[in-house]
């Protein structure tokens, strides 16, 4: 049995967290932790946990959260965790970060994240969680940076093409649609249900700090640039992502050619679907579960790329307890299918 | 041409208020103002009134404004209303309050508002701002007070048949629908889109505040004691109220007499629309208008009645502007049809 | 291992129960059936269930599914249940049935179903599939009768108190809204997103076919008459129904006895949850569960009982197969927590 | 007073052009005609039209509506106008014709609306009804062709960098998404409530039947060769598009001078707002208005254009009637702002 323990509990991630390793037999869940005025149940603070987990939510307290934890959860935001993660990786315990502090190359991440690293040792030794990739690192890493939201969608979207797109010297343009509770849980005037509710728009064009994060591992798996022009749009749902990924064919290989290439690279992947061609998922066969669906079409001189996952699961909390399974040499999709 | 202004513009009846009025041949806006960081045009805050209005949104300067204005209007939150509202009446101007300030006794007012009302003088003189009882003292009126959302669905519901209800000792439960804009523009998080998206939920059973205001009104227009129940929930909807209210039969007139009474009371009224026996309105029937829609059914030993308004028009800013109209002595629906 | 067939399995509910029964562990579905245009893998039908389910959807062939099941879910619409049940049951096979077909005595069936009851014979045998009322009954039943949704959310609601409704001869209102997958997956323009959405109404005002059912198994479990006014309204959601219950409070146990009887009857429930007194459950805390969540509030001489569930689950599929746990023997939640 | 006809009334657009035709002075509604089962006053069916219109919608009388009309607006499915609209030409008739009847050369028209053109006469005569380009010819036009809804938001979103983009070669690609209206009002699984809420796709990518519509008006514009790939996708939300477009910023005006060429195409058009450079329009800045912003963003090499409207105001029936204004000589914006 595994002892986790889920710190920042009460945000979106965290209550996902929850569900999602609730479902899992091989987890016990040890503590949950996150700011709070009052420690309570935290089926008090969120009822669809009544009856479902019966801890108190409590104000971190490392000491006691390592004690009882073989690995931790942390669903916090960006410069928070790298202040964290490193007590808990000194007392010996396994980490599986969620936020952005443990992606990026040092530099890269004082630049869009608006800060310098103060974890650089850590950093060096975190493996990017998302296991189409990685899989093989993420069985050893005592740190795993999970991937954010919109660069899972997307990588996963261009994964088996990116060697040849780099090749080609072609640029990618994404545009991503992203469900509300992307955004996390927040008292704030543009996240209102007035605001978003019948509304739709683009935010941060060319400027998201996923961008650097796309580009730099989709650089790592095709052993050269690859340049993507990333524009996210808030969508009216609670959850999902559906990227929408544009490249020129010119260059490329034939239609089917990459198609085979697609159903080749991610043949036994457990989490991957793809659809046939021509064929583009929906938010709504991904909602729920830890799938990203993949579909492409191509046609007028352009291939086109749908991707989709669920923000929350295999956007982040799914995919967290994904590597773990993988971490622990559990089957992969242990409470996840 | 009527100079009007607007304060507390960037709230959502605000902007409702500047979108009828711009609507108003009579009118015009001279003036709007709110608390802001920084004074910009309004149609920068909300792009939505790009070429359609000029004024920049000022903090409140009451002289400024009053020089300027032949009537205020306050979209304000309640017990601030009761601050600025003496200003403009001493200055000679009329004065039209959205918020609970002057609806009720000063008696009621402290009990469900939580604090002594510090301008008695002028809460005397106010005249409860719904045409379909008082449009006669609306008409010579200085100060009018808007009536609250929830009471105008409710109130214009049950009117024809208040004076029966009262005298046969029977007490009426209303369960009321209402659409997030009614809790107003506010950075919270259960009104953010990801809590009240795809959910539903009552509140304040019971203990809702507008409940005083109705009983208060519909014992006045019954010449005795009406006992209202009343339970408000909140619609994963932007705009509209949908009241169902219950009264059992027994003791109130057959079913044809009271189709009748109805017909017979809304017959000359601009914005009240029955339906014919036993058909119901639904929301989508009335939002965006100024009307209210009413519906009855009469079955199985009850009186069913649906009443819906959209609550930023005839719920608040298109009542305001309705009032105004009889106040000016022009057509009651200028600018509203 | 358990092997079903599910019937109509292109429904919303057919759907579901695919979902919910391939989560229990002790169960391998067999067979899917609906009426196709083209005999498809489900997966196909449906990609949300690719790498999850790999049967192919055919159109009915009654022998093959009873070769092949012990136990099959009627997915079906009222009137065609009917039809086929008998037949299952001939062969020696399980059936619950999700239609109305077999919940209601014969003769009430036709007054509000519009149509003779065909199956008198298994309508006598048939167990009324409410754990939280017949849990030995449907430990032996062949037939069970999955209830309908409305009256689910509604006679938990009122169950711990419905011997003192009864005995004091006072009459409910219940004012229920439902998400829109309550109607079925249906090419209709009502149902159409562009009438749902940031839409609100009431229907079928005290004239709703599951009114009698609510009146039958209340009364059964009084002992007397209880008599239910119902008006269901249609929520702009996918999932899940609120039912707000109003009862005089005269002539009742005081608050907190009443507090007390249901704490006492639903003690051992695995799928009720209670909130504190006062506290109401919204639709959030048990959309996407099994769970029937309960809030009483009692005040202005009104008892208040606010009820939640998932039409889908608890009010269809999910009670379905808490039902089938209950036949079986097994966990009652099983692969439903 | 002009006196027009709606043909089609009691579709999605049809009902709009009722709404808009309401609110202009000059215009007189008399007559509305649909397939209807039940010859029924217009408010019965919608009965948001109540005490606005008390018109009868009736089975379709050509030589009834013709003489009684000055001008008749076709909100038909296509293949239908083109049956429909030489009869009220020869009666002397002005036509404005919502469908993509005559908006194509008929070649074009033959390989993407599946038919052969019956109507080629008045084809040649049809004026593209797209003020920012055609102002003068409608002013003089007999048949109207009104732009398709996105076409509408795409070419004014590239209009003044078209002839720059034509004479560098640059493909521009459209990322789209719509609102469910957009797809008219049906009886369609698809198009359910339970399908579009919480779920957002992609549809017809590069083989929208729009997509040629686009080429051809900028091609017009541009005096060259314009190629667009266009993927839409489905909001859920009830009206409004917004666009996302994307091109190659090399071989194009530097960003400065592009903002300056958009700010002096549209200096004058009352109906397009222009966003600082940087900032994107929002769906809610438009939705309810005849407006078409648009916002402009260079960055990374890329141009982003972001062009929303109301799909059934300046993407069909709020053009349609600015359009006529154009016609009659009437302040464009008559009844529209």
């Amino acid at each position: 049995m595994i002892k986790a323990g889920v710190i920042g509990a009460t945000g979106y991630t965290g209550e996902e967290l929850v569900e999602v390793l609730l479902n899992n037999p091989e987890v016990e869940i040890t503590s949950l932790s996150a700011l709070v005025d009052k420690e309570l149940p935290f089926s008090d603070l969120y009822p669809r946990f009544g009856k479902k987990i019966s801890l108190v939510c409590k104000n971190l307290n490392i000491d006691e959260v390592a004690s009882n934890s073989d690995i931790v959860f942390l669903a916090l935001p960006h410069t928070v965790s790298m202040k964290i993660a490193p007590e808990f990786l000194k007392a010996g315990k396994k980490v599986i970060d969620l936020s952005a502090d443990y992606r990026l190359p040092a530099d890269t991440y004082q630049v869009w994240y608006g800060g310098e690293h103060t974890d650089t040792e850590n950093l060096q030794k975190a493996v990017y969680g998302l296991p189409e990739i990685n899989r093989e690192k993420i069985k050893d890493a005592d740190l795993v940076a999970n991937p954010g939201c919109y660069p899972t969608s997307v990588i996963l979207g261009l994964l088996p093409l990116v060697k040849d797109i780099s090749k080609a010297g072609l640029e990618v343009i994404v545009d991503s649609k992203s469900g509300a509770t992307g955004a996390g849980r927040k008292a704030s005037i543009p996240l209102s249900f007035g605001e978003v509710d019948e509304n739709f728009k683009a935010y941060k064009a060319n400027e998201h700090q996923h961008m650097p994060e796309m580009e730099h591992v989709l650089a790592g798996a095709a052993g050269g640039d690859v340049r993507v022009n990333f524009t996210p749009h808030l969508l009216p749902i609670r959850r999902g992502i559906l990227s929408t990924i544009y490249i020129q064919h010119k260059g490329l290989p034939e239609a089917e050619k990459i198609y085979k290439m697609y159903g080749s690279v991610y043949k036994n992947e457990p989490f991957i679907r793809l659809r046939p061609s021509g064929v583009l998922p929906e938010v709504q066969d991904v909602a729920g579960t830890n799938f990203c669906d993949i579909g492409i079409t191509v046609a007028g001189g352009l291939v086109v790329i749908v991707s989709v996952i669920d923000n929350l699961l295999k956007g982040a909390s799914g995919q967290a307890v994904q590597n773990m399974n993988i971490m622990y040499g559990l089957d992969e999709g242990l409470g996840l299918i």
